[in-house]
């Protein structure tokens, strides 16, 4: 495995590999490897001659009071699980070479970009969709892999690669989940033993919805009240959305008709955690 | 030469000439070509093993009163210009394709694009960095040829591959000018006899500006109230700006101290023609 901090060490590395015929499988990260990104890893081995990671804590998707400074970061750990997992590139580039003096290039998906999520968090999917285009023009994938716990990231992502042509295919690998039910997050580590616990409460919402739409109950209204009424028992900090939307535009469903997207954004105490599921009918 | 109207089709035979090893030259136009475009293509078939020539003129770059509907389109023509010049592949998509219901992803370079011609054509320059994204990613070419004629977007495009690291050389040509000095545009065609008599002011109050400079000012307002006085011996219908700036960032610039680029935007009638010098001290 080869640590690349170089962003022209990079393109041609990955230039050189596609002259020879190899395939690329790239994985996106800011770091703070867990199981979730592990299973990324893994699927991108398993379907690619190289696999590159990156690792980069993206300022340009932070907010100026949101958790860019002491979001974790643990290279030597990061690394050490990339190579166990057969990683053959970790890229790790420096803020001032993804950045330059003079920077004022961004990628934009309107609509998909100020809700959920973006409605509370202004300017971050632009943080992503700009880094994003940067790392896939200069690794080059075949296949990148996202995870389902952003799914909100990911179908932006997708729109980003389809809308400006961008010959990368994505990937969206399911939610991995601690034994209690909690979504794996690198923010998880900011919890509390209290907070820990509370945490779950998360999963349990989305599982009371999943049994609501079982027993035939579609109206996103109930729904969402009734997931209300789950969280509110551990009486988070705040409650950003619970919301039921279209899977594909994320738009907001009154009435689930077939498929459908259940999303929340919860605080305890300091800590933003996301969580949903897709319901079927 | 084969004229390719799928964007699949076009991005599986880039990426055949890659892995190749064959280098692509990429002459972005929409189309009504004149000699401007044919030194560009003339230098991309020299520079490069193939050259693809996109023809499309792009929606998103018009203002919704501006001249999309009338802008010059004859296919037949251009393909047969391209053919004698030794192009390999016209790409010459259509609207639907390029853009699909849905779309909503937009590239912007900050800053850059809201001055000059982007102060008078909001929108213009989101419209061209996206669509230019858009086709690098499509044609995946090694170097793409633009017309100092359009500086402001030469500079817009250059920062764009820059801070999204887009693999492609950026090669600015010169402008190319009529016998009496008229820079070529496709919107010449507009110009009646009159106009077109007149439009040379252009060109003339650029070359006022050089003498200036040659002859010591380095006065910008100076400079441009001597411009000034030029155009409005034509009585033209409006000048949109005429500004004197730094040729990198585009910043106004009060005295000149080394290098300058001069640029004016005029209207004869309903038609808007844009020039440019470079001055040196």
């Amino acid at each position: 495995m080869r640590v690349i901090r170089s962003i022209k060490v990079m393109s041609e590395i990955s230039r050189d590999l596609r002259r020879k015929g190899k395939t690329i499988g790239f994985v996106p990260t800011m770091g703070a490897l867990h199981r979730g990104h592990i299973s990324l890893i893994s699927q991108a081995v398993k379907e690619n001659d190289n696999v590159v990671v990156s690792i980069f804590v993206n300022p340009i998707q932070f907010g100026p009071k949101e958790d860019f400074k002491r979001y974790p970061r643990n290279f030597s750990k990061d690394a050490a699980i990339c190579s166990m997992h057969k990683v053959d590139y970790i890229f790790y580039p420096d803020y001032c070479q993804m950045y330059p003096e003079g920077f004022k290039t961004y990628v934009t998906v309107n609509e998909l970009s100020d809700i959920l999520c973006g409605a509370f968090r202004p300017g971050h999917f632009r943080g992503v969709t700009t880094v994003v285009a940067k790392l896939f023009n200069i690794v080059q994938p075949d296949v990148a892999y996202f995870g389902q716990k952003d799914a909100q990231q990911a179908i932006i992502i997708k729109r980003m690669v389809c809308d400006l042509n961008i010959p990368v295919k994505i990937k969206v690998m399911p939610i991995v989940r601690e034994k209690d039910g909690l979504a794996l997050s690198s923010r998880n580590q900011y919890l509390n033993a209290r907070q820990r616990r509370d945490a779950v409460v998360l999963y349990r919402a989305l599982n009371k919805a999943r049994d609501l739409v079982k027993s035939g109950c579609v109206d996103a209204r109930r729904i969402i009240n009734e997931m209300k009424k789950e969280i509110n028992k551990i009486n988070p900090k705040k409650i950003d959305y619970i919301s039921v939307v279209d899977p594909y535009n994320l738009k907001q469903i009154a009435q689930i008709k077939d498929k459908a997207l259940i999303a929340l954004a919860v605080w305890l105490g300091k800590t933003r955690l996301i969580d949903n599921i897709i319901v079927r009918i």
